[in-house]
């Protein structure tokens, strides 16, 4: 994993003063590293018989589409309040200040489906957690959570509860 | 492609009325169907020395990040403004009412470099149009324009000039 590490740029003060931003973009567009991050999220599904993937925009659609591809599966778009065009279920979720909400279509996952929940980050877990309640109201089951980068240092897994969690980097400041 | 075509939704009167909606996320969420799609989006790239790959958040992360998996290249993603955290170049379009702007980081396409914009759907063309004249203006050379869907009758290929533009699904009305 070292190797992926050194492809990521690493911002410091960004969005705001103090803060260690992980760039991704770096890792991105090193194509060999792309799919290795791809393929190593894939590998660890083999024999779980996932039935599809979750992923939130907008940046959870850039590992989430690649993994059902190569899985061979359909992806889920969770999306923002108002932009998915049928009718949907809604989870809303605790912020820093105040909250957020979001959507998938109500025919999206069915019940029973094996599903895993992609995102590039796992921070603080709210969004993750908002995600995998979704899928558990729509009737499906949470096989795993999986994130290119865990900020491990922010407990994010203990939003996730008793699920399934695997992320591929770990930062601890 | 009629096969595909029927795994599309079509909504009535969304985002407004008299609006016809394309639905993809029924496509998505079908496992062989979302392969097939991305399959042929590649299949076409094959023999053109693609050096990565270039979508716009959100929607066309969907494809952008599968198709350049499938390719073996790297993913360069535009965001809106502020998003992302290194140097970046701009560029401005205009929308019905007001303007627009994407970004891309400085660094993210090499002089010379052959790239991809990959998008979902193809209706004014005003911001697939923008994200070619950011790769050019980076020194890369837009070798495709390819979209999921194109709402031919909005004639977005108008916008895109003289680059090479494919679609997979077109739609008359």
């Amino acid at each position: 994993m070292e190797e992926l590490k050194k492809v990521i740029r690493e911002v410091p003060d960004f969005p705001k003063e103090g803060i260690l931003f992980y760039d991704i973009t770096t890792l991105l567009k090193d194509g060999p590293a792309f799919a290795k991050a791809v393929d190593i999220l894939c590998e660890r599904c083999e024999g779980k018989e996932i039935d599809g993937v979750v992923a939130i925009e907008a940046r959870g659609y850039i590992f989430g589409p690649a993994v059902a591809y190569r899985l061979g599966v359909g992806f889920v778009p969770m999306r923002k309040p108002g932009k998915l065009p049928a009718k949907t279920i809604q989870e809303t979720y605790d912020l820093e200040y105040g909250t957020d909400t979001i959507e998938m279509h109500e025919d999206a996952v069915q019940a029973g489906q094996k599903i895993l929940v992609v995102d590039d980050l796992l921070a603080t877990g709210g969004t993750a957690a908002a995600a995998c309640r979704l899928v558990e109201k729509a009737g499906g089951q949470v096989v795993e959570c999986c994130f290119l980068i865990e900020l491990s240092f922010l407990n994010g897994r203990d939003k996730l509860g008793s699920r399934e969690v695997f992320s591929l980097l770990k930062y601890d400041e």
